[in-house]
């Protein structure tokens, strides 16, 4: 299948050309075959897209998430958060199926495409169902092991790790485990072991809460970053979730060891968290990417509204409406995010890169007049604004329909088995 | 015309009657003549619209705006507010035309009527301007004095809140001015003396930034809301926008004259003017509304994001997931704002309201599974869910058409425009 977008304005972030590309780009099934301006070409395509002047761009990726989880939006909300987790989180996740976990992901993935987010990495559990609902989908899904005290074991890592990198292009698996607070150091130790077995980088939530990190602090006498370092599990990179309360000593260890931090702001401020302090992480140089997080604590699943909150965050926070720019929110939501996600051929638009592409609307009124496409979508760019959404060279959300996905039936399910849940 | 919506559920945000309604809605050119259970009706009607289980509710209420600064959108951001205003903004205003207010002011409706916004409360000039894109598009619309000492005079307001109360069933005007920092006390002791002439509300800027609040200590000896109570300028009410650093005692002094406060979450937080203690108002049990700002420094004017952003701003700050709940923020942007725009007959859906009303499309994933609808709009919702925008009976946008106003033409006259504007 070969494809033909024309009449576009390409925003590539591709760091090598940093200009809007006026021109065409062409996919050849999953791939870009080609980026720049109009050329009469010999080549013949089996679909050609007029995209009126609007914007392509790579999709947005998540990286960070509980996709499942949105069987709990709305469901209790303006609580604090140990009455959230412990009346009504925990309960319901110890009762949900892999039937649930496959229709509730489903529904995360539609949401998704809606926001142009083209990938998420996802920490979760039923590792088979979510890559079920991927598949079913056509979404591209990153899974980070989620182990701890209670749930799954290093065995089971090691077992999913070799298992879920072989299985399909479209999903990939992290080795990861939940959190300090959950796991004891002897999972944790046996999961360095596993990273230097195979080379290979670590994800957790790492300094999410102040309480976190004091408690980690009064066990072990070092922070969570301290500890993941001095254990070996960031020895090939990897990631801290959140980072709401690193230290800049922690900062510096981060940057040391190449591992990735991933900003939640939406989720964090909601649960009254803290601000992660994205400023000083830049100020570091540090690796950054977004996520959203579960639609349990966000509760939306809009890379937007992640990127805009990130960057006014800051502004109010640091006293500096120059603070966090718009240029690195979107760098972080693309390229920082894939390459978070291990997701090389997936960061920018270029030729040989896998085609996650999505069209932003540009006729729409929050995007009107065109004084700086960048700014607009940052700070007044909406999910309204994307008309299409592309994963893996194939086209799965246009115009508000899904291709590959019934909706109603989703919602159905969704609502059916909620009341279930619920009992 | 006679238009009955069936198969609705109903948010009326009255009051009196706080389920949601599952039935019909009925109006009778403007107004809403029934709404309750489905009932057969003798009544005979020009149009029946089945809602399909979607949800109808009162339009949101912008209770602080500068329409035409749409010009001005991501025209500078991430700079320094004095940068900002002297070399990109001042410069710019001086120069726009009554034509250019109009078109911009019409690019602003059309994003409000995205977002669900049905009436706007319009602090600018070039007043007839403002009213001719009000009454083509059929947007209702509130102005507001804006005289300074740079533009307009006391005389001009009083001659503005005469004439354009009288114009329209769609157009009202308030006394107002800018602020204090731009207002010599002679020019406000004559709009209190219009304030005492007319028994009518003023409305101003107020306590926006630190630094206007502790220069107008430095001048008088108080802050600006103990000026204008002293000078009687509060006498019959009218409103404090924005109201970022209002002291207590300014709350008791806002509560006693009856004053609005206009809260305007995301442009305070990205001009880093700072976060607005709206917990505090709130405990002080003061009449709130929510405002855009204009698109300038906002550079949204999106009703949905304001909501949220306030909510979640607000657990922030407080470390209380908690504070500000969703119900709290909804009341605001609909009711809170209609009250304190003076539009008592469209603050809610009753029989003999204004029918200003919206659809809100519960099919999207972002409102899936239904646990809670309100939350579902402040916490999840976007303006992608504005189904239909309604405003004095008429339907002016549905499923992204405008019926009103040829969008592409906005946007041609805005781009042209400003490529003269910016010479």
């Amino acid at each position: 299948m070969k494809i033909k977008f024309s009449n576009a304005k390409i925003l590539t972030m591709n760091p090598d050309s940093k200009e809007i590309i006026e021109g065409e780009l062409w996919v050849n099934d999953s791939i870009i075959e080609y980026v720049g301006k109009s050329k009469i070409a010999g080549d013949s395509f089996d679909q050609e897209i007029d995209v009126e002047g609007n914007l392509l761009m790579p999709g947005f990726k998540n990286a960070h998430s509980h996709c499942p989880m949105t069987f709990a939006r709305s469901l209790a909300d303006d609580m604090s958060l140990s009455e959230w987790l412990n009346t009504k989180i925990f309960p319901l996740e110890a009762k949900l199926t892999p039937e649930n976990v496959c229709v509730y992901t489903k529904l995360a993935y539609m949401e998704y495409l809606t926001s142009g987010i083209t990938a998420a990495f996802d920490m979760y559990y039923e590792p088979d169902a979510i890559i079920k609902a991927s598949l079913e989908t056509g979404f591209r899904t990153v899974l980070c092991g989620a182990i701890n005290n209670f749930k799954e074991s290093p065995e089971i890592l090691e077992e999913y790790y070799q298992k879920y990198n072989k299985c399909s292009d479209m999903i990939s698996y992290k080795l990861g485990f939940h959190a300090e607070y959950t796991t004891d150091i002897g999972i944790m130790e046996k999961v360095a072991q596993l990273a230097e077995k195979y080379q290979a980088p670590v994800y957790v939530h790492n300094s999410e809460t102040q309480e976190e990190v004091s408690t980690c602090i009064q066990k072990y006498g070092k922070t969570p970053t301290e500890l993941f370092t001095d254990l070996g599990l960031y020895q090939y990179g990897g990631g801290a979730f959140h980072g709401t309360y690193l230290s800049e000593q922690d900062m510096e260890l981060i940057k040391d060891h190449k591992v990735h931090v991933v900003i939640n702001s939406a989720s964090n401020t909601k649960l009254a968290s803290g601000i992660a302090p994205v400023t000083k992480m830049i100020e570091h140089d540090l690796m950054l990417g977004i996520g959203t997080d579960g639609a349990s604590s966000n509760n939306a699943l809009d890379m937007f509204r992640e990127m805009y909150l990130t960057a006014v965050l800051q502004k109010a926070v640091q006293k500096d409406p120059a603070a966090c720019s718009a240029d690195k929110m979107l760098y972080m939501a693309t390229v920082g995010s894939a390459k978070a996600m291990g997701l090389y051929d997936c960061d920018c638009i270029a030729a040989g890169k896998k085609a996650d592409i999505i069209m932003i609307d540009l006729r729409q009124p929050n995007m009107q007049p065109i004084n700086n496409i960048v700014n607009n979508l940052v700070y007044s760019g909406s999910k309204q604004n994307v008309k299409m959404t592309m994963i893996n060279g194939k086209i799965v959300y246009e115009d508000g329909k899904f291709y590959t996905i019934d909706k109603d039936k989703v919602y159905e399910q969704a609502n059916k088995m909620l009341r279930t849940l619920l009992g």
